[in-house]
């Protein structure tokens, strides 16, 4: 059995774009597994007394994330335009990643979710949007939206988003160890997989 | 004439301890010069609304920070010790250093603050804490926490941090290019020294 690494993500997370780019194959060379777990992270920051992104309430802090979020995408070469909207509802987003991880095809949908709304700057807050991600994965996209809206996978955020608040989690990317270390940001996944590893 | 990267420490940051530990090393591999300039966090947290550490502020960052820095440290085999009294009064250890900067011996000043303080878990606030870590590096002591308590050092410093102000600069370490680019955290010393050469 290989070790497994959660990879909580967030897809109104700037920082979890390049994250979710480069995780397959890291991950893959340090022969480690991984589990994608998609949250929401407006009820954590809610509850440390923000209702926006502390990239919005710091200006400083804002214009600088964004000009190392270009430069790290260029180092990738990973395409990049900061959307007019920030940050954008990811709850639609998050429940049809639960339904695609459950189906095989999550993983494929998150990173085309992040390059829509990251490297072509659109909206993924708007359903059309989504709809046209599953729809270019050769997805059924109103039975998948359907279940995507049904209680029990509402539910399954909901518990996904309150695992994350009681691991400790208050950012995204971050990457939970079997042992239950922690790891916040993208930079952190080099290390976070060779603490799996170890 | 080998270029030259602005490293921007402030003596209460957690992780400009292992920066401080780390440049002079990477910084000489990378043929980069470095002038560290000393500032305060506190005018600029102030205009943020903080009138605390964002460590102190949210409790599960904080905790992070702690744990993470520990690992930082336990790989880059510096000790660690965390204080019982966080953030630290960092004005007199960063006056001396502008002194000892200007003297030839302000680098091995700021190690020396930073092992202490985050190596040793001691209050570098303690005038005789800075004192001691002046004797063990030859210093006069008394003429230079003399020469610190002057209004033209007292001056140097507060121009120091209204030009990292200005800068854009909003937490420490951070590392500017001779084109002007800000780079943030001990994390991005390596993207700071490459984009330095290039």
């Amino acid at each position: 059995m290989q070790p497994r690494l959660d990879f909580w993500l967030e897809f109104a997370s700037t920082y979890s774009y390049p994250a979710a780019m480069r995780i397959a194959a890291l991950a893959k060379a340090a022969g480690v597994g991984v589990r994608w777990r998609p949250f929401l992270l407006g009820p954590i920051f809610k509850a440390q007394g923000w209702d926006n992104s502390p990239f919005n309430i710091y200006p400083a802090k804002g214009r600088y994330m964004w000009r190392d979020l270009a430069r790290i995408c260029e180092t990738l070469g990973l395409p990049f335009a900061q959307p007019t909207l920030f940050p954008q509802n990811s709850i639609l987003a998050a429940r049809v990643a639960l339904v695609g991880l459950a189906q095989g095809w999550g993983e494929d949908f998150c990173r085309a979710v992040y390059t829509a709304e990251f490297g072509d700057g659109r909206n993924i807050g708007e359903p059309a949007m989504v709809a046209g991600v599953l729809e270019s994965l050769g997805q059924d996209t109103d039975a998948v939206i359907a279940q995507a809206q049904s209680d029990a996978i509402k539910a399954q955020l909901r518990a996904q988003t309150e695992e994350a608040n009681r691991l400790g989690i208050f950012g995204a990317p971050s990457f939970v160890t079997p042992d239950g270390e922690l790891f916040w940001g993208n930079d952190r996944m080099e290390a976070a997989l060779a603490w799996t590893k170890k």
